[in-house]
């Protein structure tokens, strides 16, 4: 609980409408996406302006008070889960565009803007925003940036990071910063891709500048059936070697086919894998390589070869795919979405060894793969009310991440680490890796207030000293051949 | 000078061979491409792997000596200028390419490795390195991670942070970290970007990642000539607007013009402006596009528009345009090559005003123009035999810079800070900035020994105090309308 006179100042910030301190309102905010761990923060503030942003967050410097930005809570990995003795800064009232500059093909926006309409304001001029996350009508600028937000056309378009021009932030000890510029090589450290995708750690971004693409001429999509996954997986590899660049290459295994059948009918083939590829660009150009795709599926042995003939059919077909993670919940009563990445020519093994793991403990896993990044996303099905289940599902599904990184792979291809896999960074990074991250920290944040115990495995505390090398003993001696 | 004790450890490391201490031949390393300042340093070590690097390092920490790392020495901005009391790393016997991944396109080199030689061994396979400094064929791939290089195709493949995937590096305090990882989106915080382009102050690199990239079926290079730099700049913005990505985009003003003509006889049209415009993908695209920005020169006045008809002719351009810097030399005995980046949309106001400021103080200035990425390139020309004109030339460039920076452009585009811009950065950038760049900079170097004195105006001291907001005395009042 924060002392009254706290309270007062937050409410005196952002007015007595922009403050929440009632337990039953409190709870809305006790989780994101992963629901398996909740806290009920101790105030939420909804700031309208960086200025306030700014007063709010020196407040909380000012008084050792945990903070976490929230956008639309969709996160997967707990990111946005907020500290028993913090609060919550919602950006549910700052969700103004600020400026359109079409000249230079950029849009700046408040963090609380949502991820499609940024789209839906430029689409008039012939403009879209490329990343696009499942929950793209839902989810918001600032958490894109907070998790680096990916989706299934980053293939082509890139990662939320390659989109953000510039930032204003906040800083954890309250300056009000401007990072990124005009310039593609800005001079300095390149901040701004240290702040995408540092989940909150970093301080909070108060406005974004965002790159916009002209819309290609025509979107192109193909279904292949495969008999197998290692046969759609060396179409995949094929395409990417024909410098085919799709804007979009996914696979479904056949569980999830079946389920995103039962739930959205995309009329997809019953097959053992689906490839499915989007082609865009100029017309003429998307011709040529449609036909390459579609013979490169036949040589591969595809028994089927579907190109969507309109707007509706290319729309249900993404439906379907877009729809597999709901999906999954015809087909047992809980899942676990997990999400790592492996090198692309892997897939078939992966996948193998996935069924052997999932056999042992007799669970069943379903899969669709961003396939040509790499990125699988293994659905672990199972029913929490059969006594023990969840905990083997957990560890099965921690146990294909670990599978992921020893195959020089990662433990989150787009959800973030968050909450949910702090312990697993140890098992991906060294010790001086996670080190110099954690000092990187220190130097936005030595109070650790800006949404603490995330991300790494365990906090350090930025007194610690980060002194010259100290060598070993045997060192000291000058025998460098010791050393 | 270091005691002789220090030398004897540098020599175990490294042997007699990879030691330099001798003035005569320490004062080959006294400057690099801005040979205005120059600095002996105290001894040169030439490692062979990493291991050795990481020795030196250590040994450097212990001993708080400052080191620069070096490759060519070809870089503009004095950014491998050695420290006297310092050391200078050279990866001259670091050559060596250590993996080639053709299937996940990518190669990991040594960062002695020219960035020409990446190309050159990739080549047989259909590949290329992307980025292509002027002086591509002697610079290294370590100095291009350095300074994250550029060249005229960035426009389209960007600079060399869009190319390195991952790196070794041997931090400050003698760690060997590994950062970036397989996949796109790593998690935590995205140290590569950092590292790339901070110009030696984080540490130093050991191998380098790079992504390769398919060849392109054809390349077509296209010249067309104007009556003024606005009409060749107005075609630039309609060709970006009409979805047009040109692998380059190059504007020469007559005066570079006309001594690249002198120098290396392209057979240039005499003009204004020249516009000149590579195309390079499938031959179907870049067939329609070459039509089409024919058209669009032809539209905003162009009175021959000319298609190399060969690969000599296209060579020839481009030998014009590379040759701009060093043709200088033809039209006065000393130029200084200034590097700002402007929005690509003000290039006619900012050179109508950068030749009031030259006609003021009675000098020349040629401009040649990555006209794409909106960087410019104004060869200031000068007499350094004539008493003060020299101080009056620097001074001019530096204007210049304000010039860039005030119309929400950069103080350097693709050459780096170094020495040469420390005070510019100042200009460029607030308080708050800076002074969190160096607060990252101390959580990799908290000695302040990884190319001391660049890049920031002024050095920071790594124990000063980063603790959490301090109030003003109003604020301590609890008024928070005072903040």
């Amino acid at each position: 609980m924060l002392p009254a006179s706290v309270i007062a100042e937050f409410e005196t910030i952002v007015g007595t409408d922009g403050l929440i301190v009632e337990r039953s309102q409190l709870q809305t905010y006790e989780c994101d996406g992963l629901t398996a761990i909740r806290t009920v923060p101790s105030a939420v503030v909804l700031p309208r302006t960086a200025g306030q942003v700014q007063k709010i967050v020196r407040l909380c410097s000012l008084h050792t008070i945990p903070f976490v930005a929230r956008g639309a809570g969709t996160g997967l990995s707990g990111g946005a889960l907020p500290a028993a003795e913090g609060i919550v800064i919602s950006f549910a009232r700052m969700t103004s565009i600020l400026s359109l500059d079409l000249p230079n093909q950029r849009i700046t926006v408040q963090p609380g803007v949502i991820n499609s309409h940024v789209t839906r304001h430029v689409s008039p001029y012939g403009y879209f925003y490329a990343p696009d996350p499942s929950s793209q009508s839902v989810c918001t600028i600032g958490g894109n940036v907070a998790e680096n937000s990916g989706g299934a056309h980053c293939l082509k378009y890139g990662f939320t990071t390659t989109h953000v021009l510039g930032l204003e932030i906040v800083t954890p000890t309250g300056d009000l910063m401007h990072i990124g510029a005009p310039s593609l090589d800005a001079p300095g450290y390149d901040l701004t891709a240290v702040f995408v995708g540092s989940e909150g750690t970093l301080g909070v971004a108060t406005a974004v500048t965002l790159r916009i693409v002209k819309k290609p001429e025509v979107v192109k999509v193909l279904l292949a059936a495969f008999d197998s996954i290692t046969a759609a997986g060396q179409t995949v590899s094929d395409i990417i070697a024909a410098s085919i660049l799709p804007s979009a290459m996914e696979i479904m295994d056949r569980l999830s086919i079946v389920s995103a059948e039962a739930a959205v009918h995309p009329n997809y083939p019953q097959c053992e894998a689906l490839l499915l590829v989007e082609l865009d660009g100029p017309s003429i150009e998307a011709e040529l390589q449609t036909q390459q795709v579609h013979d490169l599926c036949r040589a591969n042995g595809a028994w089927e070869v579907r190109l969507a003939q309109s707007e509706h059919e290319r729309m249900l077909i993404w439906k379907g795919r877009k729809a597999a993670f709901a999906a999954a919940g015809r087909l047992a009563p809980n899942y676990i979405v997990q999400d790592g990445v492996i090198p692309r020519t892997r897939l078939p093994e992966v996948l193998e060894e996935i069924g052997r793991m999932a056999q042992t403990v007799d669970l069943r896993v379903s899969n669709v793969f961003h396939a040509g990044d790499g990125n699988l996303h293994p659905i672990v099905l199972y029913d929490a009310s059969i006594p023990g289940q969840e905990h083997i599902a957990v560890d099965l599904s921690l146990r294909i991440l670990r599978l992921c990184v020893d195959l020089g792979g990662s433990i989150t291809g787009e959800h973030g680490v968050g909450k949910e896999k702090q312990e697993a960074m140890g098992y991906m990074f060294s010790e001086p890796d996670l080190d110099t991250m954690q000092r990187v920290r220190c130097a936005f944040d030595p109070q650790n207030i800006a949404n603490p115990d995330k991300l790494f495995p365990r906090p350090r505390l930025c007194g610690e000293k980060t002194g010259p090398y100290t060598p070993h003993p045997l060192e000291k001696a000058g025998v460098a051949e010791f050393f």
